[in-house]
């Protein structure tokens, strides 16, 4: 059918990405209400929360409550988010996650620094001390992720050269830890990506570390989120983040709107009409893309659950 | 840089495509508005009206006095539509049009008679008409299109061998006027392709007619309209139509919504920042789509007018 990858996995992330960004509390029910809907799509992956300080992200703030409340799904990975070891102690007190360790480095020092309030060195000595907690309580570290990969609103254009320094960054790390990294994400955090940048570095990493499983974390800022994954696709990545009805962003990328990930539902129709699969249901992913439009009360900016998909328009002709 | 085209050809049709499905009237001065502001953005083609019957399509019911109106400037080509010798005419008692002719054909019967109340056999005999109506009058007739050329909202797909046929048909009613085809359009109207499909369709048309020049005109229903735009990049296409801000649709596709065209100021970001020249002022072309915004007095789907183009943001730092 083509040279795409047959399959792509997808990390859902709209529950612990959408929901940080939004301006006013959402129920902790609501969100309950929106994972328990994801978890009826085929999704394999589902990120449902961040155990992040609740003074910084107040809407995270109920995690552990989110937590305790979904209805876990056989054959589903519930992840969640932590950037330290309090964090990290809250995920692995809730007992009710699929714990992946995982280190976060970042391209742009002037990001880290609003973003987490560390410099470049600092952050390395923390994902240091990040490793050997998960070592101690027994959860592997399989993973690791550069956000800002492609360039930052306050620093600009992210050189290749840099990200490929913190991959060396990060596989010594892991080296140290007798731990072996298989997956690394490369995060556009802040929107900057275009197909070509993304084909450029996906093309030097691969070169760089041919051992490593790459994924995707796209934002939709700058209109280029589906064309940027098309570019992935087309460089072999078949691991995407997606958050359903393009929900979310970072609040402290300093956006002035329109700031969601690349959007699940929209990528899964892609992915189908040209013949990848990715065990999903679209029908039932766009109801919860409608779910989470009434959970947030505003339009999100998915296009599929607007324009439709095209399978029950192909059936009568068939 | 990149095997990209080094230069894309955009025509604009923001001003036709998108008053046309607005539900409210819009004054004339407000079109005629939006048309000098785009003057003044570098495009080199702008498709000012739509010369249809006011009947059906009662938004394009002042396009003479939007013509008489709009300020020409040099080195822009002022377009406009039609679809019969009435349209024609029109369009040439104005005296301020560049006259481009050409005929369309549709890839979906069930469309057409919807849209323009033709069978295929009646279509085929209207452009013979229409043809040697512009010959008549000194007009050349260098374009071709063909609508629906991806799917149908009420056919379902349509067969790349279907779309082989009708530029059969295309060529031999030129070559029946001693004329030559140049460029033909492909015209996803209801938004079915896929950057996939885009790939196998332009393949297969430039084995077929290796002499034309393709464009294509996209519609961003379901959220594919950038990635179409770089499948046919990447296949080599440098001329696509596009709207600002997102702008129109075609008011008998039977969309429930979010029907615009691909973005034109989204599609030159991405053109820019990868390396392809377009002419146009990203900036001034951002200020033409929030005019675009203020006049229909809703949102437009552009992303690039809310998230910000990166030359402001890469500035301070070189």
């Amino acid at each position: 059918m083509s040279d795409l990858p047959k399959f792509v996995e997808i990390n859902e992330e709209g529950p612990r990405e959408g929901f940080q960004f939004e301006k006013g509390a959402i129920a902790t029910s609501r969100k309950v209400e929106l994972i328990d809907a994801l978890s009826a799509t085929g999704l394999r992956q589902i990120q449902v929360a961040s155990f992040v300080n609740p003074k910084n992200v107040p809407g995270c703030a109920d995690a552990d409550e989110v937590v305790a409340r979904f209805s876990r799904k056989p054959g589903i990975r519930y992840t969640a988010l932590w950037l330290n070891a309090k964090g990290f102690e809250r995920a692995l007190a809730t007992g009710r996650l699929d714990l992946q360790g995982s280190i976060s480095l970042t391209a742009s020092e002037t990001f880290l620094k609003r973003n987490q309030n560390r410099d470049f060195a600092q952050n390395l000595e923390a994902q240091r001390e990040i490793m050997a907690l998960h070592k101690r309580h027994g959860v592997t570290v399989e993973r690791a992720s550069i956000m800002a990969a492609f360039g930052c609103n306050f620093e600009g254009d992210v050189p290749i050269s840099r990200v490929l320094g913190l991959i060396d960054d990060i596989l010594a790390l892991a080296a140290e830890n007798d731990l072996s990294i298989k997956t690394l994400s490369l995060a556009d955090t802040m929107a900057w990506a275009t197909p070509l940048s993304i084909k450029r570095m996906i093309g030097a990493v691969r070169e760089h570390n041919p051992e490593l499983r790459l994924g995707l974390h796209l934002h939709d800022t700058r209109g280029m989120g589906i064309a940027n994954a098309l570019a992935g696709l087309e460089m072999g990545v078949d691991l995407f983040d997606a958050a359903v009805a393009g929900l979310g962003g970072c609040p402290f990328a300093a956006h002035k709107g329109a700031a969601g990930n690349v959007c699940t539902e929209d990528l899964v129709f892609m992915l189908h009409e040209m013949g990848v699969e990715t065990g999903v249901d679209l029908p039932r992913l766009i109801d919860a893309a409608e779910l989470a439009e009434n959970i947030v009360g505003h339009p999100l900016p998915g296009s599929i659950k607007v324009g439709g998909p095209l399978d029950q328009l192909r059936a009568p002709h068939h």
